[in-house]
């Protein structure tokens, strides 16, 4: 069985051996103040660093979820107001977290499925938050949407969510002070880590606003999170195996090259979206193609979403399906690294050959 | 290598073989939204139920980290006031985010080593924090000392820190309003979670704080958690391994039964207590008996530490360092339930031939 699920999702290939060798040499018994630890966080510097292009002055931080980098972000980098672009589920919870913190958030919002004409924010944002891939309805944002933002409003701290996409876009960084991701997606790793990449201005805003006497939360604010990270070390004891495991996935990719895993996305989405569009009765969700998710491909099953579902399962392909209120109309398909082209090949035949 | 140190520590034994069946059975990749996911936290709310004999208005729910239980129980059970009894690091970090959140926190605070006369607590204490067991120094807390608050104090919610002790005590919940623990001690398992159970009133507390529009959190305020603990799932995407762990390790520990579990715990913090106290330059480091620790055993080693280090760890055994303030005089020894009788006798039998 092939899990397409877009999260948790199929396990990078490696992740069987890798944790087989974590237990034989007991890295799960293993404190996280050792220096054997502190060599895994290492690696993960290093190899997100090469792998992702990442400038110097951005600091990596673990949290236990994307969800906890929603709170902290609030906490951390907005004293007043914040700006976030929804176009749905997860961009809204982030926005609705805001408000519970009792910030005067703001949004621009588009119907689901649907992305941004308008990139107007409301006057002094402190931080806008943007959605890179919308895992609800599979619209990505370009790019260069993303990138626009930093030279209009030079004081405010621009936090992409690329949590169902990274490793596969090719963020310009000094465009942007904060991208955060979860593990179990693009990584292919199991739940219960997320990471949390921050430049100095991001710890610069979080410092001020503490200087301020701001409360900023207490054992995982910024620069808690720094002072330990400084020392490769989590102020609490952390998922150790899944911060090890990370440290030999983002390895395997380094050695596989994001030029690779990236050109492999793109053929994986290519050949999916065209047997959608050619398909008579299962069609893609977002009909604009600038706007198509490489990395969450959403079909529309309307009635044919049990059919399609029960004729993949029996073919041993798994597919996610589709979120809240279209769970009966959708079917999610993740284009994750570990998704070989071979494997999707087979499930693009599958759902050609669909009636 | 038998290791000892108080956490991350030993696995539980029967934990290798729950992790080849979790990957045979692609767990790591499950929706946490699956009723397969949903039957796990029912196992644990089961299991944990009739190992510690929690009463039926109690819920249990999982966190990052005992860290993140000590800042969400100040967000969701102190308006104003905490009161925090203080003997060593995890107790005094507690007492500082609740400081860090901005409320009146007080304590009652005696030397590191030692355990509290007195039970006067501050006016108006909303929260009553005892740490049962203190990884830091080896102290317990006798449970009769810490069930005597309730009845003393019935307008106020006790809290209890039992990272490093539980399963062992014998609690009576009825007593008691919340207790938390994190799965890398006793419970053997790989670091990254926490269990935080919590009885109706502190619920209520929460509930009422959020009435009078005060901000307790977002993703993991307790109505919250509790709202998706009521359908077995989480908030957000959890460490779903972790928790498979949890249910399968709980389900052990249920067959083998908490009154042996009890028993073989003070029959091996015995043994070795009479080593050190017997031992003409190792001594245990709480000279008060009723005060020692059954499950954190701390041996004031002085300027001997080095070499029984390494002594013991020719022999197989991997001692806990000493903590803080202590790491070049302590040695730290956990007894958990992994720990066998067999593997205690042989450490003491080696303690014992020291000179």
């Amino acid at each position: 069985m092939i899990q397409f699920s877009p999260g948790p999702s199929q396990l990078y290939f490696t992740v069987n051996d890798h944790v087989k060798e974590a237990f034989r040499n007991d890295i799960p018994s293993l404190s996280h103040r050792s220096k054997t630890f502190e060599s895994f966080y290492q690696n993960i510097k290093d190899g997100l660093r090469e792998l992702l292009s990442l400038p110097a002055n951005y600091s990596i931080f673990f949290t236990g979820s994307a969800n906890e980098v929603w709170e902290r972000s609030i906490q951390n980098l907005v004293e007043d107001k914040s700006h976030h672009f929804v176009n749905g589920a997860f961009a809204k919870r982030h926005f609705e977290i805001a408000l519970q913190l009792g910030r005067q958030a703001t949004k621009t919002e588009v119907p689901m499925g649907k992305s941004f004409g308008a990139t107007e924010i409301s006057y002094g944002a402190e931080l806008i938050a943007l959605t890179h891939n919308e895992t609800s309805t599979g619209v990505s944002l370009d790019t260069g949407f993303i990138h626009s933002f930093k030279s209009k409003h030079p004081d405010s701290l621009v936090i992409v969510d690329a949590v169902s996409s990274l490793p596969y876009p090719d963020f310009d960084y000094t465009q942007l002070d904060s991208v955060y991701f979860s593990v179990q997606k693009g990584f292919g790793l199991p739940a219960g880590l997320g990471v949390w990449m921050v430049n100095d201005r991001c710890l610069a805003k979080a410092e001020n606003l503490l200087a301020k006497g701001k409360c900023i939360g207490s054992y995982h604010t910024l620069p808690i999170l720094h002072q330990f990270g400084l020392k490769n070390q989590t102020p609490e004891t952390p998922n150790v195996l899944g911060i090890y495991l990370l440290s030999k996935v983002v390895g395997d990719l380094v050695r596989k090259g994001i030029s690779k895993i990236r050109k492999e996305t793109e053929y994986k989405s290519a050949i999916l979206y065209q047997v959608l569009d050619n398909h008579p009765t299962i069609k893609p969700f977002i009909t604009a193609k600038e706007d198509r998710s490489k990395t969450v491909i959403i079909a529309n099953c309307s009635d044919r979403t049990m059919a399609l579902t029960a004729y993949l399962l029996e073919k041993g392909f798994y597919p996610g399906e589709g979120y809240g209120e279209f769970k009966k109309q959708h079917l999610r398909f993740a284009n994750f690294p570990t998704h070989s082209k071979e494997q999707f090949e087979s499930l693009t035949d599958a759902i050609s050959a669909f009636r």
